[in-house]
Formats: structure tokens, sequence, C-alpha cells
């Protein structure tokens, strides 16, 4: 193989050749830490980069499979963690100057399980401070470049990795998404970002932002990059109770079986009402191109979605503020403006307001599931903008002010409140080459159709196999 | 049938009598509405007697029993319902002068299910204001007496469903319990009152205090009575989405089946320490009346349970002014004073003190739970004083003084908390007259076991066939 190509691959390509022994997984875990020691001073992806041990992990992993113990897809495959995941003996710093030299020892049980997979943990990401913000401007670690074009945020929080997985340093990675923040970084980076349905993947061991909406899902180049990924986290977890008993299918099955058929929701509301006109005409070609390949368009309206914002807002203040407080006591000076200001707010949110948010979302919740009673994916932007400058606070759209976290969760976070699984996948670029994200919303713990009809898309369209050159 | 005996006999003994036509249900409602009439006066357990309505319905009843179509062992019987309960067409007040004079147009789940298995609906009872306080001295509708002294509290919140049952102005009675609201007035009152499991009953249509510790359930003259109310009542309700999709077992198939080999849980803290000696001294003797009948005594250790009144309050202070808002809002000189001030406190509390509190229930929740994986039952005093007198606010128990409400809930408001079932069973009487009350809690959905227990011990005891007379 020639030098520095294999860091490129995603895992549908690079498992089949380290199964077959065509390449070793020291060469691919060579050629990521070739690729991030180049990328690394332009783009700031990872607080850490665990260059000796993930060579010494790497040639266990190579000795293994030559011995013929190969694990399955992950086995030898490099990837990052977003900084919030605990991890044994490797510093986490949930990327706050706090813990800037806090070694865990326990691993989170998503690392637990992509460890036995056979994943070799390259380095741990960058991400907006205590994942409370969509900028990743971090003050601490520094701002994470969005690899497409460097004055540009790659979103948030979980930024770090959307930006490794795009620019190559790593080959997948996993984040965390209370209100967006797995899928508003897919987005700005051009990227494949899931998040779960709520219970579907343990959280234990990251760091909570807001427990009754915090999930953690895959980062990656393909839609059945993270089909397998998330094969291997999820299922029940007794270090958190939030987990389902439901079974967990095979996410890769039917994966390549179409979407003639599907239903296809198409709101009417909300989400293309304020929005970047290139982004509106991109998403309107990519459900034109879901009708083409078979989908049947199905126009729905979404009750009360136009709530989900302050409601998710109220919640995370509280649940936020809650969990930090002691740390607020004693230490407040560590935060950052931005997060301290958030968690001191959050101080003086009243219970009947947090309750009265808690009422809405079972409103908001209860509406979206009678909606997928008569469609089977819904189909919106992942965001409404394309990625903002870095710095920048404020965006407009359709004339309207808002601030950029407004703008970067507002169509994510309904799916938060509802719990559903939903996908962002790439489709298509503004005149100033930034990613375009298309989001797919399914039935809760239907992940496996949201990923068929992802795959549908990404088999049929180029966008995924354009990289950015940073 | 010799006048007014029929009002004095539990479900177990009517319903046979009614099934086999040896009475009617006329002959049976007359003689509750007799018993009524005498005895009103000085109790004042009811808002609303339906004299009438009752009289039709028992008619009714009668000619279908006579035309062969038995429904059950409810079917005839005079029952009562606690005016937090929503009756189509029939005033119901919560206990509150703001809605002395409001008329649903539906009827609570629960009583829907009631009247379809024949129950006659005799009236509705009073009850502490809006059911949030112990006392049921009631400054819109009067203060309801404890049948066994007429100087002293019911109980409460459900106090005037208890007085109802003990002093036979009914035969059976549906309460509510948050904190303890069905269980400390069966404790007073000297009856069985059953808490089920959170989520095992739907509370739609019963008027709401705090919604995630709510229940609903039986309070009656005899355990197997409670068995059969539950069977009626117990089960998934679309209307009602805190309602489990869990199979509903046969209550009363094992209930004579003694309790040879139950590990009975006795705890070492907290139930014991601050109490009523009398009370303390009888509740032994049951726990040792259930040990010389088979049970196999563990001792258990309740980790956190401490701390369960402050974690009870805190989340009902929150939750019931949550829900309040709007009336407090518009019409708060309507509220009694006790229940105006625990409202406006409730506006008072931040969120992150509420969360604290759900935080803390979770972990009370999972010591209980953990406990249960040892014993079948834990056995408990139901509360650790007997009934006050009406208009005492403080109680000293070993010295210390605490509120009348901290008494009354102490012991019960845990198993809110935990979500599981217990029952209060009759087990004495205390030198000056008034009832002493065993607690028996179970696993979550259990019922059945706790049944069990109780209904073993009342066949081995005189308690329950003892009856006032006020």
């Amino acid at each position: 193989m020639t030098e520095k190509i294999l860091a490129f691959l995603p895992v549908t390509e690079l498992a089949p050749l380290i199964h077959s022994r065509q390449i070793s997984p020291v060469e691919v875990t060579r050629q990521v830490l070739q690729q991030i020691e180049a990328i690394e001073p332009k783009l700031n992806a990872y607080i850490t980069v665990l260059k000796h041990q993930a060579l010494t992990d790497a040639h266990a992993a190579e000795r293994n499979i030559l011995e013929g113990n190969y694990l399955g897809p992950f086995h030898g495959i490099p990837i990052g963690l977003k900084d919030t995941l605990m991890t044994r003996g490797i510093r986490t710093t949930a990327g706050s100057a706090m813990f800037a030299h806090s070694i865990p020892n326990y691993d989170a049980s998503s690392v637990v399980r992509l460890r036995q997979a056979g994943a070799i943990i390259i380095g741990k990401q960058n991400c907006h401070e205590f994942a409370y913000g969509s900028t990743n401007n971090n003050l601490t670690f520094g701002p994470t470049r969005n690899p497409w074009r460097l004055a540009y945020i790659p979103g948030g929080s979980s930024g770090g990795s959307a930006a490794a997985v795009a620019a190559s340093e790593c080959i997948a990675a996993i984040g965390t998404d209370t209100g967006g923040s797995i899928r508003n970084p897919a987005a700005c980076c051009g990227i494949v970002g899931l998040k779960p349905t709520y219970g579907r993947v343990s959280t234990f061991g990251a760091f909570p932002l807001s427990w009754s909406l915090d999930t953690l899902g895959p980062l990656t180049k393909r839609v059945k990059d993270a089909a397998m990924m998330l094969q291997i986290i999820a299922g029940y977890d007794p270090m958190d109770l939030t987990t389902s008993l439901l079974p967990v299918p095979d996410y890769t099955a039917g994966i390549e079986d179409g979407i003639k058929g599907l239903r296809l929701g198409i709101p009417r509301n909300y989400f293309f009402e304020r929005i970047d006109p290139e982004v509106k005409m991109q998403v309107e070609r990519a459900i034109k191109a879901l009708i083409d390949l078979g989908a049947v368009p199905v126009e729905v309206t979404l009750p009360y979605v136009e709530l989900s914002l302050l409601c998710t807002y109220t919640i995370i203040f509280a649940e936020a503020t809650s969990y930090h407080e002691p740390l607020l006591q004693n230490w407040a000076n560590w935060y950052s403006p931005d997060v301290r200001l958030y968690l001191e707010a959050g101080d003086a949110l009243s219970a009947t307001k947090y309750l009265k948010a808690q009422r809405l979302r079972t409103i908001i919740k209860q509406s979206l599931h009678s909606v997928m009673e008569h469609v089977d994916v819904i189909a919106t932007p992942t965001v409404p903008s394309p990625a903002v400058k870095i710095g920048q606070n404020t965006v407009v759209l359709n004339g309207q002010l808002e601030s950029v976290n407004d703008a970067m969760f507002r169509y994510t976070c309904p799916f938060n409140l509802s719990g559903q699984p939903s996908i962002a996948v790439p489709c298509g670029f503004t005149a100033e080459r930034l990613p375009i994200s298309l989001q797919l919303v399914g039935r809760p713990f239907d992940e496996a159709t949201i990923f068929r009809a992802a795959r549908a898309f990404e088999a049929a369209t180029i966008w995924h196999s354009i990289q950015p050159m940073p």
C-alpha cells in the first residue's frame, strides 16, 4: 500500500484488508499518526494523542490477527474519543482546565466495548468545555478548526472528533449528543454522525451534561461504519440504568436493501423556514434523490416543535447546574466565561420552570411519536446554516439574528427531547465549499431503518467521497 | 337479614350473599345509607352523598343479578370515592372551596372500571384540601372525625374514605397516596389500606398532587377485599402513560396459602427509633406473630432511608406548585392557609434543589431494591404515632417534637419514592383505644405477596373484627 492512503479509507474498506491480512493494523495506525503529525498544527482536533500506546496496541492487534483471533470490523482500527469519555490511565479533561491533569481509573462503558472489539484508541479529542456549547472554541486547549476552511468552526460540542474523522486523523470516533452535539459537527465537517435512541447506548463514563437528554454515538466517514460501530456499543449496561433491555438488531444485515416504499416524512413547518438558501436547496435536492430511490413522500406537520429549543435549554440549564453545583462552588474561576454564565444562570431557574419544560417535552415527544405512526423516517436539514467563522457569536438567517448555539441546535434538539434516533449524512457543499447535511430521523430503537435510508442516499451520491485538504 | 347488619360486613362476606341472591344490593345500599344518616353528623366523612342515584343503581344491579348477569365480587357493593376522583355529572371538589360547585364531564379511569364491575358509588368523601396534608382538617367542608375517638383526626389525606370504611358508611373506598395518604388514614382508622406499585393503577382523573409519586388504591375492611378491588382497577390505561404493560396476576389465587418460608425483612434502622412505645410494642408483636406463622426473619439495614421525608417533600413541593401555578395566580385566596403556604413555598424552590431530590430518590430506590433481593417482604409500623387530636399540629415522640405531617408520612413515604407496593393492616390498639397498624412492603408489581402475608396475619389475629361505635 502506498504511504498515507490508508488513513483516508473508511472502516468498511479497511476491515476486509485487515481481516485478510493484506494490511496490518500497525501500518494503518502509523499512517493515521503521520496524518495527525501533519495536520494537527492546523486543526487542533486532539487534546491528547496516544502515539506510543496506539502503536503498542496496533502491534498486539497485528499479532492477534496473525494468530487467527480476528475480533471483527473494528479490530485494528484507530479511533478517537471525545475527551469527555473516561479512559483508564489516560488523561481525560472534558475540555476543561479543571481536569487538565485528571487521570481516571476506569473506562467509559463504550470504551470498554470498543477495546474488547479490538479498536485502537489513537487519542482524546478536543471539544467544547464540558460539552456545553457548539463552537468548540476551547479557551484552555485552543479552538478546533474546520478542515474544510480553517477560519471556520467544526461545530460542537464533539467538534474535535468530527474534524479528526473528516481530516483522516482517525478512522472513526465517539462523540456525545445532548441537543445536537454529534450531528451538528458531523454536518459542519461533512461526515456521518449518529445520535442513537435515548437508552440504546450506555452513557456510563461520559461526563454528563444533562442526563435526561445525553446520548453517545459514532462519527464516521460512511454510514455502514456508523452501523458497525453502533453494533459494538449498543445494548443494556448495568452501570447505566437508563439503558434498555430491548435486544440489539443486526444493523448491517439489511443496510443495502434500498428504500423502495419507505414512507418519508417531509415537515411542512419549522425545518425549512429560517434557513440558509443554499442549505435549503441542497437538502430539498437530497429529499428529491430519496424519492427517486423509491421513498414515498408524506408531508407532515410537527406540532409544538417550535418550542423545542426553549424546552431543551431549560432542561439542560437545570440538569447541568445540578451536576456542576459542587464544582461551581469551589472552582468557579476555572470555568470559561460562557460555560460559567450558563451554569450560574441555571442556578436561578425555579423548579416549576424546569417541570414546565419537562411537561412540555412530554407533549412534544407524544406529538412526534404520533407522526411516526404515519411515516418510517423524517427528513430535515441537520443545521439551518453552514459552519460559521471562529469567534462569530451570531448568525443572520432570513434577515433574523440568532446566536450560533441556537442555529446549531435548532433542528437537532427536537429528537433529543423525543429520544428518537437521528443521523446526519453529507448532502452537498455551499459555494464557499462548506459542507451541507441531511438529517434522517427514525422511530425509537429503529436505527436500522435510518441506516438503510442513509446508506441508500450515500450509495447514490458522491458527497461522502470528497475529502478536505486542510 | 337483620336491619343494619349488612353495612358492617366486608366485601368477602357480602359478595357470596349477593351472588347467591340471598340478599339484594338494594338492601345493602339502604343499610349503608341508614348508617350514613346515623353517623355522618358525628363523622363528616362525606362531602357528597348520592342517596337517590345509589338506590337507582342498586335497583339496576338487583335486576341484572336476578337476570343472571352477575359481574363479580363488587357487583352491587356500595363504595365511596375520595373527592379528588373525577366523577361524571357528580360534583367533585378535591376538598377545595374553589371546586365546591365543579361537575366534571368524565370519570376517573378507576371509577370507570369499578362501575363496569358493578360497584355502586355511594358518595364522594372528605379529604385534606387538594390531598395536600395529613390531618383532614378541611376548612371548607369541616374536619372529618376519627370513628374510634371523635376528638381525633382520621389521618389524611384520604381521611374521609378511611373513616367511612371503618364506620361502615361504605363497604370499601378508593383513596390516593403520594407520601402515605392511603396508609396513614387506614392506620389511624384501623382498616386495610393498599398503596399499589407506582404504575400499577391508572391515576387518570385523580386530581394530581405530585405526579412522580401519586398512586391510587383501595381502603377496605379486609385484606382480600383490597385484593379483589385492586384486581378491578389494576392494569395498563392508555390515558395514563405511567401505567405498566405488565400483566396483572390473580391477586386472590394464593392469598390463603400462608407464609411458611417467606423471608421477612425487619429494619434495623429508622423504623423503630423515634416511635410511640405502644405502637412499637404492638408492631413487634405483629412481627413475632408473622414469624410464628412461618416467616423467616431477616434483619435488614435500609441505607439513606432517613432522607426520605426531606426528599419526598422537595419533590411534592415542586410538582404540586407546578401543577397549581395557574390556579394560584388567579385564585390564591380560595386556598386554605396551610395549602397556600406549601404552594407558595414551592415556587421559591430552585430547579437544582428539585433535581437533587430526584437524584437522591434514585439512590434511595436503588438501595431499597437491593434489599429486596434478600427478602420477600419488609415489615414496619405504618405510622410511628396513633392518631392525634383535631387541631393538634405537633407531636412529641421519644422527647422530640415534630409536625403531625412528618409523623404521619415518615414511615410510608420511602415506598412512594421507591415505587414499591405497601399495605397497612390493623395490628392492635393503644390503651386509649386508638388503632395501631402494621405496614408490609413488597417488590415492585408483587402485590400478591404482601396480600398473602397480610391475609395470613389477619386470619391469625382478631384486630380486623373489632369495629368502632362512634
